[in-house]
């Protein structure tokens, strides 16, 4: 078994950066840059609850990770490393070696180096436990609770597609190959938007990314900061693929649709253009979809500025009502 | 699901510290004393197979994070704070209540805040992932490759109980529950040698925690170190509860035994009163057991300087053999 283990060890053991030090000691040591504060995330993904487990190990490897960093972008930190756990019922090399190509393709990518770990055999379950640290100028993190009435109210990238794939894939929806090729890209290979995390320090008042659904995590800043909030349904940025459904799944997908990992936070109004110019350098679409209130509660308003009567409420895809 | 993930989280969510923001936004944030590096670690946990489904949970609770302290320690770190990983196919209220209890009381005299972590339901393993962080100065911290030839091996607290209660629990060994009295506090309630560790900065020139056994842990040591080493049989501190076993046995329990969680360090021979005054500022017992020789290999010397012929191999206890 030991053997068996050791290989595990290779396909994820990679040469730290000259400044940590990494796997092979009782303790992974990293500096952190003077006057940054220490930002740390961690989450567990277990087969057959939050991911599928027929799909692409490539993809898992780097939604394990990105749904970390994620956390990182939505603090406006910058990554400085990570550390895997591995619970596995039995060895499948094709599936680790494929696991480890996706982790580290994004680690590479994002400079969120691997630098420790733990490995065990499960009884039965297949567990990943992945967390990150960052780095964030102390008092400049994006926080959940400084939104201020006021403030404009942003979103990257675009809604919606995660939550029809996975609809497609788990049959709730009718099966429909054009728009699951269309929308699984954004469920299996989610982009943590650390750039702009990054570039918006010290600009947005307050952030949090998207995984159990707009409504619930932008109520997780309302709840946070005292205030309430008005979104303008049609401003929702909608993604490719959504052509043609009816209108309840629509705003279930758009408003109570989880796994996005987009960032929503919250901005004063006399810095749009900071904002814009923020979202230019960092490449990333943002879209403004509302605004933040001093009353308590989520209005969201139709193109006529009536209130929806119902808004759909936040859904964790693989582990039932958030 | 959503009232039980919260009354779980309840048990766990302590206030941090006022320089720390914890649990409740995307990230945890803590500062990191100036000049000092960040030193993690990670284990993983699995009922069934790292612990008793029916062990004391204060007891679980206590060493799931002991020994990840105990990484901290070897390394001369200073705790942090930690996070949680749980991963529970269902809701047992009470165990997590008192395993709540005895992660938060071990954290708290270790001034180690659990600032934040993640809870979601397995499909069937209790499954429970600690991630340690702690603070040692750059260039201080007790690496695995700096022992050099002519060091003193030291060895921390007592040896062999931990060995011995694991086998009489798992009826390796015939029903003594006298000697499983006298042995079984050092398998569920290890001690993180953290004053030591810190008190060592400095002084000794490597370190390890023994996680799976001197024999192995040492080797460790003398891999990355590029060196060998000389054990003195009868200078190993024994543990109560070891008498009248037969020597095979007691060989195993000494060299082997796994689940130990002592400092074995080394350190130069004419640093050995400096060594003694960090032992007694930090209330610790140490023994000299050794030394650290140019030659490779570890050899082991009865009382009349004769090398064992055999050297019991590391076992982890509830992994197999390590």
């Amino acid at each position: 078994m030991a053997s068996e283990f050791d290989l595990i060890a290779r396909h994820f053991t990679r040469t730290a950066p000259g400044d940590i030090l990494g796997v092979g000691d009782d303790c992974a040591l990293f500096p952190v840059p003077p006057g940054m504060q220490v930002a740390v995330s961690k989450d567990l993904l277990i087969a057959g609850r939050h991911f599928y487990p027929d799909a692409d190990p490539v993809s898992v490897g780097h939604k394990s990770l990105a749904v970390n960093l994620s956390d990182l972008a939505a603090m406006g930190a910058q990554p400085l490393g990570c550390l895997l756990g591995l619970a596995l019922p039995s060895m499948d090399e094709a599936w680790l070696a494929a696991y480890a190509r996706g982790f580290h393709a994004l680690a590479q990518a994002s400079g969120c180096p691997l630098i420790g770990g733990d490995t065990t055999r499960s009884l039965h379950d297949l567990t990943l436990s992945v967390t990150v640290f960052g780095a964030v100028p102390a008092h400049a993190a994006l926080r959940r609770d400084a939104a201020c009435p006021g403030d404009d109210i942003w979103i990257s990238g675009e809604l919606g597609a995660a939550d029809i794939a996975y609809r497609l894939l788990d049959g709730q929806l009718p099966a429909d190959a054009a728009r699951l090729a269309r929308t699984r890209r954004a469920l299996e290979w989610p982009q943590p938007r650390l750039a702009l995390g990054q570039g918006l320090r010290g600009l947005a008042h307050a952030a949090i990314d998207i995984s159990d659904g707009l409504a619930q995590d932008l109520g997780h800043i309302l709840a946070a900061s005292g205030v309430g909030a008005e979104l303008r349904y049609a401003d929702l940025p909608r993604a490719a693929g959504l052509e043609g459904l009816d209108e309840a799944t629509l705003q279930r997908a758009l408003l109570g649709g989880g796994d996005v990992y987009e960032l929503c936070f919250t901005a004063p109004a006399q810095r749009r253009d900071a904002v814009m110019q923020a979202a230019h350098a960092s490449q990333t679409p943002v879209t403004r979809i509302g605004r933040i209130v001093a009353a308590d509660g989520l209005c969201v308003l139709d193109a006529q500025g009536q209130a929806l009567p119902h808004i759909p409420g936040g859904f964790d895809h693989f582990g039932g009502v958030a």
